[in-house]
């Protein structure tokens, strides 16, 4: 028996448990976006921006998902909404069953919108369906403007690019329009955010999308 | 036959394979260094400095890991080293297989030091044993003083840390007490440099550390 079939056997069992995951939300009408980057690019400072900007206006629920430390549940409890954080131990991404686990502690009637933080990864979280509506890629200036060329599976599979960290562009080598342009070439249909977390640059217009995926 | 046990099997045929590379490079008298990093960290770039200082006085070869795209190697082919470029077309790190397969084109005789460049990421590589003599785990000050705690087996089997990008510190909310402190609390042992390619503080520090590492 090859690893290769044992994979697969395991990519088929997630999607099938990432298909009820899907049901579930469909039938609450909750909207999920599943965030995933490189370690620090800035998923959960985007991520508290939003809900400084939501949280009055849409019920929001939080999944985060790391490998050691509960740094980011704490993070965002503080905003007050309801937060659970997977530990993987070690693991390099999150599966679907992981976040069925997880949807125990959450009330999934009184949500509109479910953010999903993913490991800090920009491979292998790619192949992994958590039952999303959508994979949202977070981009740090800081890595530079060839990452979508280098890492082109999840540039390919999400459905919008942040790139986070654009108040830094002065001091970096990274040229925006090129970095733009190189997510695009893999992905044409991206629809592309650039924020700052720092200056606040972007925060309201993806917010304002955000909460438009909402809606019924 | 359980996902577990295959995964076993998969880094027991690794460590073996990685035993026989390390056994080559010691009988030619190679160092090797296996760099980690998360995406965008700075590993060619510090890797390019490196090949600035040393490549007149030691003879350098260099080992590109990437999902995708031959940027890296072509960065460093232009110092005029030995470079090969793996492509793991979407895995996630590098297998011990890989690395006996580019040494092929490698003149292990002609070679003092082989720098490794691994896939980015800050999860997976910390598994897969190359033969190296030991891990180089570079973490940006972009990605925040967090890093280690939350990603801790990379640090952990980890003999140095390069904190790189330090001249953005003044613009980040990063802390670089609390980022050596957090690494140090992992890995008590880890040889710590602080460097930025942009102003090429701690560069010479480095690689004087490199050479003297790399004489018999």
């Amino acid at each position: 028996m090859s690893v290769i079939t044992i994979e697969r056997k395991v990519l088929e069992k997630n999607d099938e448990i990432a298909r009820r995951n899907r049901e579930l939300f469909a039938r609450h009408g909750v909207f999920v976006i599943n965030m995933v980057s490189s370690p620090g690019a800035g998923k959960t400072s985007i991520l508290e921006k939003t809900l400084e900007h939501l949280k009055q206006r849409i019920p929001v629920a939080v999944i985060e998902g790391d490998v050691q430390t509960d740094i980011d549940a704490q993070r965002v409890a503080r905003y007050g909404v309801p937060a659970v954080q997977i530990l993987t131990r070690g693991g390099c991404h999150l599966e679907a069953h992981l976040v069925s686990d997880a949807l125990a502690a959450i009330d999934l009637a009184a949500t509109k919108i479910l953010v999903i933080e993913n490991v800090g990864n920009l491979v292998c979280p790619s192949n992994y369906d958590l039952g999303e509506a959508m994979k949202v890629v977070v981009a740090s200036t800081t890595e530079g403007d060839d990452k979508p060329l280098k890492y082109p599976g999840m540039f390919h599979n999400a459905s919008v690019l942040i790139i986070n960290k654009v108040d830094l562009i002065p001091y970096l080598n990274c040229r925006l329009d090129v970095l733009r342009a190189n997510a695009l070439r893999i992905n044409p249909s991206l629809r592309v955010f650039e924020t700052s977390c720092t200056s606040g640059q972007g925060i309201p217009e993806w917010c304002a999308w955000l909460a438009d995926q909402a809606r019924p």
